[in-house]
């Protein structure tokens, strides 16, 4: 087609000739939306879909003027903790002033434990500037860090070069979900478990790559978990597709908000042992553990734990700054740790890493303030302990706040916030909602979301971009904005929902 | 190969039983040299390849003792400015610290248009912090600002809503390429016509995307010019081979140094609307051009000037923070102009964009420094101005330096550097030379290269590792080290030349 099309072009008289294209006096665009590569066209991403656009375009209208009745859009798409009125943590953004400007090393209001991890990090960049490529994978004082902090966090050794800086979790799982892909097409196509309902990046990624997703449910009725069986009826049902090579777990959850028990987590590398999988282990809310009796259990102390039978089970586990307490999306920091990973295969990981130069050298000065967080003793440790517990203690509260206030709504079931900063809350539609959204051609869960943005100005995530069970509907909302705002949020979601039950009924 | 290799292993007695792999009780590790992504198997990037690793070993050896004829290693083989002892604008660097730690909005000692700046960026930005995920574009702002820079630098309009933030120049030319791919294989391939010499980001983008490399060769009897009828015999050779999409231009040249003229701009913008190509215009190198008579003329700025039958060329246009006067490497700062788009496609890129949720915000900031500089009358100015005319003024005085330099070396001829940060010479190699080179499996000029290395302590980049002309051979340095170090450098190897051409004579 392409080259018809280019045979068809007439340089003399600048006029396409194209079947395609009726055009006069004009070229065709080299990319059409026929033209262009397919698997990009074939990427969703809802975190950041239509109705995020639409958010925008009433915020312009509210800025123009416009009568609503709301004053402002209440931004719970997604997990941007700043944005919506979370404080930086005062010693990480020190450290980070400091490393940009160096003069601030003799400002005296400025704390000596952050001028001192400010130094290590310098001496570890090239000319001690944060303007130095790193290596590929990380400045060693950051991989030093991070392999101390996974030691402490799980009692067995970590070697850092073992771990990879990214720029944030989502480079970190591209990085290495792309050694999975076989490069070959069809039935021969990597395959890829993901969980549904899951984060979509994954299924986003797995377009781009022309991968497999191989979707494994969760059990909503039992507190999104997670079962052998379910995993064993997707991996069979997808052989012949695909060749299954990974298996993604998110935990604890997202957008479902479930923290895995040890025997759940030892299952899993039981199941990815007799079928050979790569584990993604996509930890990023590794902080963010908040019901009773709940605790994180990494896949790598797990694996460790389990001895030497499964010393061989290839883990690469992703961490980020953009969660947990410190909620620096915007700086674009985090790790990926890979045991087990095949010595020439990391020689082919590293390489693939350097001809993409290095992630933002800042990016990784913040991944190592939380890696190497202030001591007790240190004049910074009482307020980053104060400001860390902070945060962490009023997402606990709004998590049980949340599950609270949408059970007690008719028509709305939600399953405990054990860990994340995500609800994913079930709404029973109308059958006249669902005809309603049908008749515009849209998923029941969009066309209520739409409504409720467009009647309240909140704005969160309809489950059809996440994935869920056909006939079931959610939508994810963050747990961010301060508590008085998420309570004020709540209240005005149930006036919301009552109004389109009647409207519906 | 897989599904037979996930039947042969036992789950019960982890005995694996592949024909490939013989290791007994161990399962076979999922990804292995042979099972893992052929595509990322076959990327090369030599800018951090084999000569750079065995130059950190070098470099551990002489802090562990070792006695050799050099005290330190000197990195001329990548262009990393602070790394070779740059200092960093004091101007940006005061914006970046206000940005991350706002109690610096109170410090007298940082002027006033710092802060102005730093205000502008944060008010731009969620919740006023860079810790915040800006849209996947980039914020407003520095679009705002970008845009402003480009107009005044062309003399035409530009549309904020063409322009890109990424992370450096390489983020934003594997997300441009992506676009043009065919997701077809062998003859159906993409085909992207790249410079050779090259940069190697281009051949390794184009092995990790499965497109074909269509060799353009730079004429390096007349200073590495860029000819049509070359231009027009790669493409004609390639046709069978794949589909040509795009081309590439590294303008000023990257390991070339040259600058294309006016006309020379015009003449490939004829060729790629006859041919129906996608422009990738790197032009990283924008501010660094010395030559007298050299000019840097947009892409951009020529198709406006072209008129309304070119107003359809597709153009993007590279730029980074890394190069020019700031070499900001680290902090992973630039952006992408893309002009005449086809708004269905545009959609899709900020779609695909939107999934990889957005650039370090802080390198947005430094590049907004760059587009949005002081003013004359600010109180940064006058610094300003001087950091930026040492820098530029320095790299002009080394340029002329170097290439007289190896110009009088015998069997050394080498192009004037017109611009960019990098001389590419050739050298006459001694027969002897190339069959010891060949009895080793190495490529002749990179064994030149080691025997430099371990000589002299000085690491450059084999041509080899960018392409050149089947029987010549080449190494690019770097002319970042200050200028008495440059000096010494030349004088070094000067040495080091006559001691390898007498060995091998």
């Amino acid at each position: 087609m392409f080259k018809g099309l280019r045979k068809t072009l007439s340089s003399t008289h600048n006029i396409c000739r194209s079947v395609t294209c009726r055009e006069p006096i004009k070229r065709c665009k080299v990319l059409t939306l026929d033209s262009m590569n397919p698997h990009v066209r074939n990427i969703e991403y809802a975190v950041r879909g239509p109705i995020v656009i639409r958010a925008g375009e009433i915020e312009r209208e509210l800025k123009e003027g416009a009568k609503k009745d709301f004053s402002a859009v209440i931004r719970a798409n997604i997990g941007d903790c700043h944005a919506v009125g979370q404080e930086p943590l005062t010693f990480l953004r020190q450290v980070l002033a400091v490393c940009t400007y160096s003069k601030l090393f003799d400002d005296p209001s400025i704390p000596d434990d952050a001028k001192q991890r400010a130094e290590r990090i310098l001496t570890s960049c090239g000319g001690k500037s944060v303007g130095a490529y790193s290596d590929s994978t990380g400045i060693p004082a950051l991989r030093e860090d991070i392999a101390n902090y996974i030691e402490q966090r799980d009692g067995f050794p970590c070697d850092p070069d073992d771990v990879f800086a990214c720029a944030g979790a989502s480079e970190g799982i591209r990085n290495v979900m792309k050694l999975l892909m076989t490069a070959e097409d069809g039935d021969n196509r990597a395959g890829v478990m993901i969980p549904i309902p899951q984060y979509p990046l994954y299924t986003a990624t797995i377009a781009e790559y022309n991968a497999f997703p191989i979707s494994y449910f969760l059990n909503e009725e039992d507190k999104w978990s997670l079962t052998l069986d379910e995993l064993r009826r997707a991996i069979r049902e997808a052989k012949s597709h695909c060749r299954p090579r990974g298996i993604v777990i998110i935990n604890p959850g997202n957008p479902t908000g479930q923290v895995l028990t040890r025997q759940n987590v030892e299952d899993i590398i039981k199941f990815a042992k007799e079928e050979n999988l790569f584990i993604l282990a996509d930890e990023v809310y590794q902080f963010n553990v908040y019901a009773k009796g709940s605790q994180f259990h990494s896949f790598k102390k797990v694996v460790r734990e389990m001895g030497s039978d499964y010393n061989d089970i290839e883990v690469a586990s992703f961490m980020s700054i953009s969660k947990g307490f410190m909620g620096e999306c915007g700086l674009r920091g985090g790790y990926t740790e890979v045991i087990n990973l095949d010595p020439d295969v990391k020689a082919m990981f590293k390489k693939a890493l350097s001809a993409k130069l290095c992630p933002t050298v800042v990016g990784q000065a913040a991944m190592d303030v939380i890696a190497n967080p202030p001591k007790p003793g240190e004049p910074s440790y009482q307020l980053f302990k104060k400001q860390k517990d902070a945060v962490l203690g009023q997402l606990a509260e709004k998590a049980q706040m949340v599950s609270e206030a949408f059970n007690s709504i008719q028509g709305i079931t939600c399953n405990p916030l054990q860990g994340a900063m995500y609800a994913f809350p079930n709404i029973e539609l109308p059958q006249k909602a669902i005809e309603a959204a049908k008749a515009k051609g849209m998923e029941p869960d969009a066309f209520y979301c739409f409504a409720m943005l467009e009647e309240t100005g909140i704005c969160v995530v309809p489950g059809s971009g996440f994935g869920q069970r056909e006939g079931t509907y959610h939508f994810r909302t963050t747990i961010l904005p301060p508590v008085d705002q998420v309570r004020d949020m709540l209240g005005k979601f149930e006036t919301f929902h009552k109004t389109f039950l009647q409207r519906y009924s």
